[in-house]
């Protein structure tokens, strides 16, 4: 459930708390990314007591393929199998399903697919995803949608969309059912979240319709899916202005995969409460580091781009002994060098991903935390 | 300098301390090994403060390709661009030139090279390893030794220690020399210890006479260099007894590269104080952890194999929710389960090796603390 604390008088920003099974989010927040209940190299305890992050998001058909739900019905949940005690999101798999082109077949009953590792078939319907997210144990569940290729017609859209709907309803149906059951697992669906997921591609009306019809379901939260597919965000950001005035004013709002630091303040800006990406850990894999300079976010603002990147495979790097950030809260940030991470990309030292990926975290969540101050003050 | 605290009266076995630039190191002890100036995966916050290691090792072949001795020199030394307030032992790089094979030369002068990775030239001599492992500012530097292949001829083996000989002589000579300057790199030579490697692959007379002559040189301490070239060590554990023989016995023994854990213990009945090998983290990322009892080593000996290992990766720990050493030090080895170690080595994903290292890096110095106090108490 949100509550909202705040609204921006300057724009439809606000800020306000997320209250799950696992304790209460302040929003707007990121979540970084532990697909397979991991987040690259980094312990559930780092995440929790240096990055100091209140949700994590994983993935269902990641879950499903390894460790498969045998094993996380063993160990009672994904909380519990990779010692995170705080709220995780999971995403229903469709996204990571339509990507794999050839090795799947959609119908009007779900998606059938082969694990590109051992060839085995499984299937996720709108039923299964939810009694998967309930195994897994997601304190936010998301109904399974088809995520349409990027350019596509209206009536491919369109016809994508009823689908989506169909699949939704569904989705909400298997678990008020799960809700019903007096068991263990019932118990969890009862305090389980579920979020629908807005499709309708580039098209304004599709997108309103799709937001409509998915609020009379009725869902706990409302996620705009397909805005990240092909180039960056596509039709600026209109299509959430478009999306939003048709949705609850007090639910929570959830942009699936977008974005850049650019994007996460245009995202609040127009009412988005959550946000996931994969950019700060893919490019800190790559030596791509995302810094930016103490003080608070309007200030910083003002004074030109709030936030730069540095590629430390730079070789200007190599004898840069400052710290990798020397207002870090994180001790290993601000006690190796530039020129130390530098050698360790340079020599392919695994440690060297880590700190980096541990920089761009805290930055991300460092840029929430801003922000969520920029409303509280009225500069947003 | 080394202080013997004990000597076992059931074996060759001594407990004491060496003191160096950095701290003083408990005997005997095992070295980490962080070639390229970071141990795999692991920050050097962690050997400190969770592994509790005294002290590292790294090497001066893999410094000198990167980051380089002109980085090394503005950073003052390994110490602080790694981050690592404690001892390092630095071999002198002569045993990874050696294994280059066609892209080396060697000559009375010293070994040319040619850098794997770019082709650019480089050469090793007695004197620059020397200048070199200054610049490091190492606490334990290595001489310059040739390491001859195994098996291998006694007329082979005597001129190549010959050689080795030679080149320890003009080793000693340049630190001498390096004393002598009244510069910074001249006080931190005075305090840097300086370890001839006794050669004679498995020849009795000439293991003993290299044994002699390094001694007729004198040096801070003594290592048994090519030990374990080939398959494990050779010649059995004999190799050490003629050695410790012709050896002061209050000057520190190192055997280089060895060992397992029967090593460790047979090397430390015969009077070996310092270890290093890549076992640990080798094998933890290929998923195989070191396990042993609780309880004080004698009585985990006297009850048959005082030590087992697992691979992770074995089908029978898909479903072993049990913790990854129950008895660890380490929380996180308390707190993820084996199941779990196992999902992340199945899902490459880069945390298991982490977690690996850190449980088989645990176990070889809990091994050497248990050692110590096997002696302490009479045992061993």
């Amino acid at each position: 459930m949100l509550k909202i604390i705040k609204k921006s008088k300057k724009s439809q920003a606000r800020i306000g708390t997320l209250h799950t099974a696992h304790g209460v989010i302040q929003t707007p927040f990121f979540m970084p990314i532990a697909t397979r209940g991991a987040v690259k190299g980094i312990t559930s305890f780092e995440i929790e007591e240096k990055l100091k992050s209140e949700i994590i998001l994983s993935n269902t058909y990641h879950l499903l393929l390894a460790p498969g739900m045998e094993i996380l019905k063993k160990t009672r949940g994904l909380h519990d199998f990779m010692q995170w005690p705080k709220p995780i999101l999971t995403d229903s798999g469709g996204f990571q399903v339509f990507s794999l082109g050839k090795l799947r077949k959609i119908t009007e009953k779900g998606v059938k697919f082969k694990n590109p590792k051992d060839g085995k078939s499984h299937e996720l319907t709108p039923e299964n995803v939810i009694k998967y997210q309930n195994i897994i144990g997601s304190d936010i569940m998301m109904v399974l949608d088809e995520c349409t290729e990027y350019p596509c017609s209206e009536k491919r859209a369109k016809e994508s969309m009823e689908m989506s709907l169909r699949w939704a309803e569904r989705c909400k149906k298997e678990h008020d059912k799960l809700k019903l059951k007096k068991t263990e697992l019932g118990k969890r669906a009862d305090k389980q979240l579920l979020f629908g997921i807005v499709q309708g591609s580039t098209f304004k009306d599709l997108r309103k319709e799709c937001a409509e019809r998915l609020v009379k379901i009725g869902f706990d939260g409302y996620a705009l899916g397909g805005v990240s597919v092909g180039k960056g965000i596509h039709s600026g950001y209109q299509v959430l202005d478009w999306v939003f005035d048709n949705l609850p004013y007090n639910k929570p709002r959830y942009v699936m995969g977008m974005g850049t630091p650019k994007d996460i303040i245009e995202g609040v800006k127009r009412g988005v409460d959550m946000f996931d990406c994969v950019i700060p850990t893919r490019e800190g894999r790559h030596g791509r580091l995302f810094t930016s300079p103490p003080g608070p976010l309007s200030l910083v603002r003002r004074r030109g781009g709030f936030y730069s990147t540095i590629n430390i495979t730079n070789a200007k790097f190599k004898k840069d002994f400052s710290a990798i950030n020397k207002d870090s809260k994180i001790p290993e940030l601000r006690e190796y060098s530039k020129a130390y991470l530098y050698h360790l990309f340079k020599t392919n030292e695994v440690l060297g991903s880590r700190l980096a990926s541990l920089n761009n975290l805290e930055f991300y969540l460092d840029l929430m935390k801003k922000i969520r101050e920029e409303i509280k003050s009225g500069r947003l």
